[in-house]
């Protein structure tokens, strides 16, 4: 379990106010956490746009956890209203306008990806919240207020902004508005503690000015690094296709994380698991091995991975190296279309039977490519849809579903 | 009468989009009121901070008139928002807070100043509008979408706020949203033209931009001259000393328009009266003299203005030249206090009866230091309230109050 060293130093890049800095408790994290006499909340924001969860979005989430585990309550901040209002220029596409429904149907999604990694049974660990609970409250007085708690010059100085507007790329008035809106959720959820990467220090800023503005205690802000990519260079994303989601199954996973570059295996071990730093293999393959199993095993369990390892061992021995290989195909070709999921459950011989698949599903235990079907009902209107995708009964049945 | 490019020319500086450089009908305003099948909505805004109304204030309600009768509509738009919101700062003087009450009490004493230049009973000519009506009711998804309209550099560019940022005098963010909110109001009221002075370029033509946005034809904005004050250096101003009220008495009005150095006086002529600049008396002297009768007669009447002459002439030849000893004194020793404004009419002769002075009062007659009392019953609590102040009755009798 964390202690609190681990806590306030393990994967933190730093905390602000700097607790070196100052002899004032009320600007020292670690003199804060030891005298509280309550939980303290501890704030992550997240966009509800529905993309994928992966390692480098982990590394808060686990940080989030650690606390929940000292006892303290994590606050998820759901940027839902943001989402619901997409950008007024129409410009970028990550700000797109969501409905109310896509809304909810992300914020699960994103739920069941992270439920591994966060307490969520725990009671007085979790808060969800969404913003558009305050933010569509504010009148125009309101905010003329939030706005006139900074200047200008403060705002340009802002990373990001600052670039910008040295090269004359138009920067739009309402972007100022962003960052005066995440600080005021901490206000909105009485942040003591603020959590995000290294880009994130300015709104943290802001969000310490805007609760001193309305007479509360500025939160710490605590920044984490960025996690390169698998590839080593840069930082992991979806594009760069250099990730590994959440999800995975448990070969994709395993094989990525045994052949990262030796020059990040600390940082992944620092940021992704509980070793200890100092006892790792000196072996750089077995350190490889290591990390990949403890990662598989957070996600999938000791067995699976104890499981996984092995057969891509035996895999690689026998001269096999695409890892998709590893997962057994099953052919759609038999199957007719559209197709009850029950149906192929059991024709695939992931389930024994039509009734068991039906419990199956109504449990919770069948993923198609990671993401959880309840509906005992459902139906894949078509074979292209399904092709290429993995299906999953519990943590250790899973076929990929072949043309 | 006004002809069409009387209303147009004189007293203009500049009307944008320029009739000159456009073939187009819609950005042609002299097309546009030559051929309009309804009355155009001419807007003008005013800050409800209860200051005295000078004649250079006078200049666009003048022009409004015009437009009024050319048949349009005239629409004051009362600042009554941020009158009452106050600036969040706290900084600016004249952004402090007002309550609703001393918004109303300002907004009648303008327009009692207002009211011999502009038609208020012409119907269908004057609009008198609240900008809290629509302002107050602005959502914070609404305001981001005002605030994507516009650019960072597109607002520093606004003359002050460049001339600030270069200086690094802090600019604070809400300060932004002021030119958005003044061109919402033309959004709000549908404005066909935007009347004010050189100064308001700027925000005449975020107006613009916030109509197009809005689906609207965008206003034309009509420039009008700063006036320069009595001394004729710098821009006439209650602050400098070097104006005129349109509530001083006949006298004093007089007295400060004969005498103004002889460079400003065809501007003044331009802009204050509607005299043929052409036709304007050779000697200096006179042209000062028929300035201040014009003057003069357009706030108290022809005739009023025709005796303050043959008086300020008497007693300059008399050689006094204290013009306040122009109006006669009434001394307050005789009457107690607190005393009813009907009964101090009448001991000072000003009426000839209290009753008649009541029916003089509740008709409206009745002015102190040019403010309009109404209420018959209305009681002086003490003497230092009113010494001083000139009371009057109809346009021709006055009296200064003294000790």
């Amino acid at each position: 379990m964390n202690t609190l060293p681990d806590l306030l130093d393990r994967g933190v890049t730093e905390i602000f106010p700097h607790n070196a800095e100052s002899d004032r408790p009320e600007e020292n994290l670690a003199i804060a956490l030891a005298t509280t006499q309550r939980p303290l909340r501890v704030k992550f924001g997240i966009d509800p746009t529905g993309s994928e969860v992966h390692l480098g979005h982990s590394i808060p989430i686990r940080k989030l956890r650690a606390f929940q585990d000292q006892g303290h309550t994590a606050v998820l901040i759901i940027g839902d209203f943001t989402a619901r209002i997409g950008d007024p220029t129409g410009k970028a596409e990550v700000r797109r306008q969501l409905t109310e429904a896509e809304v909810r149907t992300n914020v699960q999604t994103y739920l069941d990806q992270i439920r591994p990694i966060l307490d969520f049974d725990t009671p007085g660990r979790l808060e969800i919240r969404y913003n558009s609970q305050w933010l569509s409250q504010l009148n125009l007085s309101e905010i003329l207020d939030l706005l006139a708690t900074m200047t200008v010059g403060q705002m340009l100085a802002k990373e990001g902004f600052a670039d910008r507007y040295g090269r004359g790329t138009p920067i739009f008035l309402h972007e100022f508005l962003y960052p005066l809106m995440q600080g005021y959720d901490s206000v909105a959820v009485q942040a003591d503690i603020e959590l995000g990467g290294t880009d994130q220090k300015f709104n943290f800023a802001v969000g310490r000015d805007l609760q001193r503005h309305f007479g509360q205690s500025p939160q710490f802000g605590l920044l984490m690094p960025i996690l390169p990519g698998t590839d080593g260079v840069q930082k992991m994303s979806k594009s760069l296709n250099n990730y590994v989601g959440l999800t995975e199954d448990p070969v994709s996973m395993y094989s990525k994380l045994e052949k990262i570059p030796d020059a990040i295996l600390p940082q992944y071990f620092e940021l992704l698991t509980h070793q200890d730093l100092d006892a790792l293999p000196i072996n750089p393959r077995e350190c490889q091995k290591l990390l990949a199993r403890d990662i598989v095993s957070q996600y999938w369990g000791a067995q699976t991975a104890q499981q996984t390892q092995a057969s891509v061992e035996a895999m690689v021995t026998q001269g096999q190296t695409r890892h998709s290989d590893l997962i057994p195909e099953f052919s759609l070709d038999s199957i007719e279309f559209p197709a009850k999921l029950f149906y192929l459950l059991s024709a695939s011989g992931l389930c024994s039977s039509s009734s068991e698949a039906r419990r199956q599903i109504q449990g919770g235990a069948v993923r198609l490519n990671g993401e959880k079907i309840l509906d005992a009902n459902w139906v894949a209107p078509d074979k292209s849809g399904l092709t290429g995708k993995v299906l999953q009964v519990g943590k250790k049945k899973f076929l990929r579903l072949a043309p």
